[in-house]
């Protein structure tokens, strides 16, 4: 992605907020058209950026020639709409979790004025993205698909959400119900899909495709995205602090591919273990539970994880019949693979 | 409404619970299912039903003939999905206002197994909407207009709520903010279009009738809706309790039409007693709100604002060109008008 690239996709933010505080649909005064000011710029534009920007990305690997300026602004229309999708997401999901920071500021929930209107604010960034679809895409041939693409996907993370919230809570008292086949579902529906499902799939239905043709790019696509938060949890315990920028703290907050990957290789004296230890807070149980990932060799499980994932996608990959779907697909998986950040 | 179609419609509710419980867009297992289907059965079908039915109501009043099969499931799905749009908004204003009790139970987040949880269902109550849509209305010709109808509406009381939470915030120090502009405003679309056009507009829709050509029926029912959101507040204070089925606590809560008409009529000297003693909870001062209340003859200028509003509405309704339409919009403001509780 050229820096120019991404100065124009931040450019289109501007265009975007500034039709959002005057959308028709809505009369506005002073406060409130300030208070969404603030409110989307306080969410919105501030992490990385990595969804938004693929949708671009892919949709000029597909093209495979120059971009116009409104093919440009309408990629990144598309990908800002799941920027929105994300704010939303994260502004509920930080509230339901009580968490205190977000992107090295605040969680917005926890600004003084703001509190639980915070609720309220989510569900205002998750309806900006059919506003935005409506004003720059209604006229399209793929606008019916656009929004059903994004219907679905939304109803895909907040189920992948669901699941996540009542095996936590199931959880606490028993641990075995954390399978590794629930936390591939969770991980599946509440992270892949938009994460890495749904950018390409922008960028497919633009360049004019029919989604039903590309089950097969899905499929690789939400292995990827499974792939990615395997490597995230990995990296949480075992990535260098001084690269990844922070310590981790997944041994507290149980929802990790390593606790389930340990639960399956156990035997029952080491099971007894994890029960006693993991999910707490003192230094002296955090030391046992890894003192234990290392003794079942998890460094090892999670590289011969991540070469058969590898091996499995560069497969699928490469059995897809075109050449620039293959590009897109490539370019994802060079972003991710063996990362160590 | 025959107590058949009533009947017709409740069964409908079974229909699509069991859909949404077999999505194939999600990998449901035994937890989430029933998870799911507890939530539905606390929180969608326990309210009056009262949009959802006006929906197969105001479809049979365009159609004027027997309804078949089809249309009582279709126009049922279409007043269910405004019941779960309804659910939605009441889980999380609940959340929000950190309310006890709705509908006669306790808050489905003061459940002791549910707690945050509940922000999330409240986001699956919405994400079934277009589930529900797509289910049954992809095909249709009216289809993508229906799926930007609840988008828009969705948006509108999202964007009401964002203003009332702002202003009640703000009003806090200066009650002065809440003006009568501000609060016909808050009603109007925290209220108002989900609640009085959402049904007509879907049975339009669901009529083959294109809603561009039905501007003047939206603002005939945003207007009837304003209406009854005066009537509440006038009818939380002033209505019989043993009528109204509960003790009216506006006086407390900071968002009535009585407070801002007050404002509006008071001289100075009144107008601090409205400060000091409006919003508070102690008997005496909910005493002197209401003397000044009947000092202010808020009742006979109540009894003005109903009918100057109901000649205004009748005008409009007989100017409309169809006998069918002006039938929907009579049915309607016949239900609420002169109402006791």
């Amino acid at each position: 992605m050229a820096s120019d690239l991404k100065s124009k996709f931040l450019h289109v933010y501007q265009t975007l907020k500034s039709e959002l505080l005057n959308d028709p649909a809505f009369e506005f005064h002073h406060d409130s058209r300030q208070w969404i000011d603030k409110m989307l710029d306080y969410n919105v534009p501030g992490g990385k950026l990595n969804r938004g920007l693929s949708v671009v990305d892919s949709y000029q690997l597909l093209k495979g020639a120059e971009l116009t300026d409104d093919e440009i602004f309408l990629a990144s229309a598309l990908g800002w709409c799941i920027e929105w999708l994300q704010a939303y997401f994260l502004v509920l999901d930080d509230i339901m979790d009580g968490s205190h920071t977000r992107r090295g500021q605040p969680c917005w929930f926890r600004l003084p004025k703001v509190g639980m209107i915070a609720a309220n604010d989510g569900l205002i960034l998750r309806n900006h993205v059919p506003r935005i679809l409506k004003k720059h895409f209604r006229g399209k041939p793929y606008y019916v698909d656009l929004v059903d693409l994004f219907n679905e996907v939304e109803f895909q993370t907040a189920s992948g959400q669901m699941i996540d919230l009542i095996t936590t809570l199931v959880g606490e008292k028993d641990l075995s119900k954390y399978s590794l086949s629930i936390h591939r579902r969770i991980v599946q529906y509440k992270t892949a899909y938009y994460s890495f499902y749904l950018p390409v799939a922008c960028a497919l239905l633009m360049f004019g495709e029919d989604l039903d043709n590309h089950v097969e790019v899905k499929n690789v696509l939400v292995e990827m995205g499974t792939y990615f938060q395997v490597q995230d949890d990995y990296l949480d315990c075992f990535g260098a602090p001084e690269v990844i920028g922070k310590i981790g703290t997944d041994i507290e907050d149980f929802s990790s591919w390593l606790v389930v990957k340990a639960l399956e290789l156990a035997n029952e004296e080491q099971k007894k273990v994890l029960h006693e230890n993991y999910g707490k807070k003192d230094p002296s149980s955090v030391a046992k539970v890894k003192e234990l990932y290392n003794t079942l060799n998890l460094q090892g499980v999670f590289e011969d994880y991540e070469s058969t994932s590898y091996k499995k996608l560069i497969t699928s990959i490469e059995g897809h019949p075109s050449k620039a779907v293959q590009a897109v697909l490539k370019s994802f998986l060079g972003k991710i693979y063996k990362r160590q950040k």
